[in-house]
């Protein structure tokens, strides 16, 4: 299976997460352990390194992974804004910009940070609320084979409208089939 | 993007849905009214017709949806067996067979009346029982280019352990990296 063309730096607002084949970006309690068995094609992790000018970070995924690590695994150099409804109990970290307004004033503050290279939104609160005021760009998606059943959601809207996509393709509204097995395979005598 | 190989007859369980791009499987009460933009590439459909011997569908399933229509709009034809713990108040139906049985034990029972074609099985509650019991050769998933944010989920569980899978292609651990953009697109002025 051949892949989606390569990322550009383009000024747009991306929503780029790692998930699991069943929809989530992290696993319960934000663990990202769902990756440990997974491989990228060569060149992904340069790839957004060079691509992304500002990273728009949500509360939980701050005090969970950022506080802790950098995003791709340090590569990555440059403005990261943790948007927060209380930034005054937040953990001061120097290289890290809170703020506390609404979702499209931090994505057009992200977007001027990044100075003509793509933001990147890493919390699907946040994508959430920028998808339904259709101020996403593009979906940027890795999916991971692993089945999680529970964790957080790429996009949880209960009671919400569906929202519909394009694939960045020829064929905007063809499904994309994808064969799986499970690991270690079914037991020879499946009909008992 | 090329897509999966042909699928064949083998004698197989499969585990064969349409989802959303955030895990559904169907909309809230089982609504399939997401599929109604996607299209899928030619000869799909004919494909799963030619490789099926039986479908295993569960009570929820056929009380919303096989209960008024037939799988692949009519095309296939075989025997359908329906799991239920209570099929003395299902809707009794010419040439469909209510199982109340173990998991194990009904796909027991589909894989014979497949003769070595393959057993699909639409539902996920049961896909989620023959997961756990290591009792699924494949799992085949046409992703739609839609986020439902509600709805029935491919694979619930919460609490549960992840279940790994392998890709069937050269890179079996390999992530599938899918992009797409909302339909519509974002406005001009996204930083506002």
């Amino acid at each position: 299976m051949t892949d989606i063309s390569p990322q550009t730096a383009a000024g747009k607002v991306l929503l780029h997460f790692a998930m699991s084949l069943d929809g989530f970006v992290a696993g319960p309690g934000h663990s990202m352990d769902f990756l440990s068995r997974a491989t990228n094609r060569p060149g992904l992790v340069q790839e957004y390194v060079e691509t992304t000018g500002a990273i728009l970070a949500g509360r939980a995924g701050f005090d969970s992974a950022i506080g802790d690590s950098r995003p791709y695994g340090g590569a990555w150099q440059g403005p990261i804004f943790v948007l927060t409804h209380h930034p005054e109990d937040a953990m001061p970290t120097p290289d890290i910009t809170f703020l506390s307004c609404p979702v499209q004033e931090a994505v057009g503050i992200a977007l001027e940070a990044a100075g003509g290279k793509n933001v990147e939104v890493f919390s699907p609160t946040i994508g959430r609320q920028l998808l339904q005021l259709g101020l996403v760009d593009e979906l940027d998606l890795h999916v991971v084979p692993v089945l999680l059943g529970d964790g957080i959601r790429l996009y949880d809207a209960p009671g919400g409208e569906p929202v519909h996509l394009r694939r960045d393709d020829a064929e905007p509204t063809r499904t994309v089939s994808l064969r799986y097995r499970p690991d270690g395979g079914a037991p020879d005598c499946a009909g008992g």
